[in-house]
């Protein structure tokens, strides 16, 4: 029986003001998604964080989607089994879905055992992402490639082009989930339709200078740019006490603080641990009774990976 | 008598997707202004490039008016002559009325004697620019400090702040300049009101990706981020035979072709001098029967400069 176990690291997408383009994997959290071929009969499990609500069946599975569509892809006819282990909140805007997605790509891939390209991966995860939240690249992209990622619109009928920014500096994330649930649908309903040209060059400004920064390892112009006036504007009064949670890890010496995705996780860049573990604390302090829980990490400049069974 | 001199490079404004943000310095172009300190009666001589048509009184002047603006907050209060030899076209879209600027702003500083910031600088050559043609720091900045610049918005009152992208390649550029000249508020007038977000957000992976492909010396990123649907769509109908210029540029070897800031001069990016060359003759013949100037630069990185007497 042919098989391989895959870690697929959690996502900061947008990463402040590059909606839609920016998104960054952090390490020591994420989903584990193990594939087997040569069975008999096709079958999902899922354990682990939020299983209860995430779909067992093979259609409606984001792994086994994508698990399958490389599978199919490649000719493989036979049966599958795939065993979820999430590590991920559902709907909490840490690329959950993406994680599985590509897990299960990349665990078909890697059981299959003949030559894979990242491409091949990327878009077999593609349909996993897409069936259950839509196709979030700024998620997928560094969920494979791990570091900071900026995602192109391609040339012509062609796959998006990633771009992975090298990343300079060793900083560290503090990543805090409150307890409630945000559908992506929801929060990308409340989004203003249009802005303004001149806010538009803003946020551009923003976003280049701050994947320069992550190039450079230059913390201040990071602290400069990592600023959202789009989505963060419009999403904050969707997550309770969301002013408060900000401040706090800026007053506990974050690089900057925004949303993670579609919300509600907020997250926090720091120089180093010690700061972004002060800021995980205070963060979840400020939630106040709201409960949540809290990750600290580095950038995991590694993406998916082959693990031990 | 305290005098200097200052040569002050070409600029090419949004270098493609990065209106108002991206500002790039060509070598061996630009123009040259000398400050005269300690003198009876104030003066401005102008000669090279369309001197005709510039302004030389005192209090119209781009490269007085900076000169002075920089004297004036330093406290000097006699008289002042300024020399300037225009290299660049008016209204060419090459930052002449930047590059006069920053020449007058920086002359002033050196003359003076006294020790200068880069913030002053840039600050009192913000005073000449916005006077002739409204505020551009994606042309000062380059202007001032050489390479690939991007203008953050400033947080608070505070002025903007510019990000220095390190250059990575040796990178040359083929700028054409067709004769008639564009007025930076008729090319100002054309750009839409609105873009939707999903070409925001695509104008902004292009940027973004296009700082990085400088600072880490990617060809192919380059070639697939230089692409403006923003500005150039807008602008290009006012660029007699633009569309057939800019294929003749790729045609050419060109890592990508755009408007050169509010245009009308268009410029190449080229891997090399060769190309470059190849790529500027072969513009000047798409032109056609409208008559050009075509100039073959490295990047500048070194900005605005003291030169001699």
């Amino acid at each position: 029986m042919r098989r391989a176990r895959v870690f697929a690291p959690a996502t900061i997408g947008n990463v402040g003001p590059g909606f839609d383009v920016l998104g960054l994997a952090i390490d020591g959290l994420g989903d584990t998604v193990e594939v087997r071929l040569d069975v008999k009969e096709n079958e999902v499990i899922v354990t682990g964080r939020d299983a209860l609500l995430v779909p067992k069946s093979m259609t409606k599975n984001a792994a086994a989607i994508a698990a399958r569509a490389y599978l199919a892809k490649k000719g493989y006819k036979g049966g599958v089994r795939i065993y979820v282990l999430k590590g991920l909140p559902m709907s909490g805007g840490l690329g959950g879905s993406a994680a599985s997605s590509v897990g299960g790509a990349l665990a078909a891939a890697i059981a299959l055992d003949e030559p894979y390209t990242d491409d091949d991966v990327l878009l077999a995860a593609l349909r996993g992402e897409a069936a259950v939240a839509g196709t979030h690249f700024d998620n997928l992209a560094p969920c494979l490639y791990g570091g900071l990622t900026c995602v192109l619109p391609a040339i012509g009928k062609g796959a998006p082009r990633v771009c992975r920014i090298g990343v300079h500096r060793d900083w560290w994330v503090a990543l805090v989930s409150p307890s409630h649930q945000l559908e992506t649908r929801r929060a990308r309903a409340v989004l203003p339709k249009q802005m303004k040209t001149q806010q538009w060059v803003e946020q551009m400004a923003r976003t280049t200078a701050l994947a320069y920064a992550f190039a450079a390892g230059d913390v201040s112009l990071a602290r400069h740019a990592l600023v959202d006036r789009f989505a963060e504007t419009a999403r904050a009064k969707l997550i309770p006490s969301f002013a408060k949670v900000k401040k706090a890890a800026e007053k506990a010496g974050a690089i900057g603080a925004s949303i993670s995705g579609a919300g509600p996780s907020v997250f926090a860049l720091c120089e180093d641990m010690m700061t972004a573990s002060k800021a995980a604390r205070a963060m979840q302090d400020a939630f106040g009774k709201v409960e949540s829980t809290a990750h600290v990490g580095r950038i995991d400049k590694l993406g998916a990976r082959k693990v031990q069974h």
